[in-house]
């Protein structure tokens, strides 16, 4: 099983159909089913061949294939969950991380702190839903919540620029939005989630708009943050 | 279906079986199961009856013959979630809540702000994993850590004080304990943790051993914080 977190369904499938493709001139026996989970798509591979042996070296080429295919965007092969792979990762290069949550109400913290012996890398966090505690607790400019609101990239940089500089942490991630079903405007509709990372390096700052559900869209949020983290961690461009 | 949280199978079976006694007794049509969920007991009661009316007659008794023999610790005969129940709570006695989390690392913030609305009562608070944070975000004086470590009952009262005080809540929940697998000590072992909850009238605190894994332990931990407040809020006038 492939994950791919931050690619629609169908961006995915355009860019495994010409490994697909190759599959079936190589008379390679895999049959590949793609799947919209919540919040990543799943590729599924199932090998049809004599012996173990074999179905696994089909297995194994056609998960390559598909990497090649994909690139970074595929963040496990072995059905690993995003924070063990995003956990293994800080691990890996040394680095801590704290994050600054609104609509998500401390859900990243919770799902990465999920993983046995994260207390090596998460130091910790502040869920802040008030503009007030945007301020104390995170050192958010007044002036900018006024100006952009605190659904805006330029809070969600603050946050995080803010958790990062409070915790002394290598990584800083402030996530604030709209998780409705109310709470929208007609330029912010619910799902609305602005979600940006603070780093040795530079900042960056993404919006999305998520669909779904209340806990849908927090989770998706979780998701894409996460992966904006691993990806960072990779070296690859935001 | 009525769900109990503070309580072990046994002590409801036990709270129970009066109950049962009489309804076999009435020739009551109810049969009674009792289920170990993840973070409450369930007792799920099944009427057959000639009629709709007469089932629904027959599971109104019933339920209100248990919530009579087992008191407030049964948080819904409705099927509500416990963060549901404490968050209509919350609202009708126009509270609000800031939580300082350790060991749960934000799983009650995330639970807790699940519910729509919630930003009406829940403020927000911080996951604080390093003793440094504790002392930095919450207030906690640094002699309580090294007097008693960071789990015990001292530092869960004054996070919770501190998360109240740093929010302006009027309930402050501090958490700290072990989630495991590592990290236990023989006095102090992986399961451990103490809630502690801050409002007028003064803290209250208690210790817990729960078993499980880390995702187990962190769920107890938020059902048995969520069913103090809770209780707290049905002991206190609306």
């Amino acid at each position: 099983v492939l994950k791919v977190a931050s690619m629609s369904e169908s961006h995915v499938e355009e860019l495994a159909r010409p490994a697909y493709a190759r599959w079936r001139a190589a008379r390679l026996p895999i049959v590949p089913t793609i799947l919209a989970a919540p919040g990543q798509i799943e590729l599924h591979l199932t090998a049809a061949a004599q012996s173990a042996e074999e179905a696994a070296a089909a297995l194994e080429t056609a998960a390559r294939d598909l990497v090649g295919a994909i690139g970074n965007r595929v963040f496990t092969t072995d059905g690993e969950t995003l924070e063990e792979v995003t956990g293994r990762l800080l691990r890996a290069h040394g680095k801590t991380i704290a994050v600054a949550e609104s609509c998500t109400g401390g859900l990243l913290l919770s799902r990465l702190t999920d993983v046995p012996g994260s207390s090596d890398y998460v130091l910790g966090g502040v869920v802040a839903y008030s503009n007030a505690l945007k301020v104390d607790l995170l050192g958010v400019p007044r002036e900018l919540l006024d100006a952009h609101g605190a659904v805006s990239e330029p809070v969600g940089v603050a946050m995080a620029d803010g958790i990062r500089a409070r915790n002394r942490a290598d990584i800083g991630v402030g996530i604030t939005g709209i998780a409705g079903p109310g709470g929208g405007t007609p330029d912010k509709p619910a799902g609305t989630v602005v979600i940006a990372l603070s780093a040795e390096g530079g900042a960056q700052v993404r919006t999305y708009h998520f669909r779904g559900g209340r806990q849908a869209v927090k989770f998706w949020a979780t998701q894409m943050a996460m992966d904006q983290v691993r990806r960072r961690l990779l070296g690859a461009q935001p």
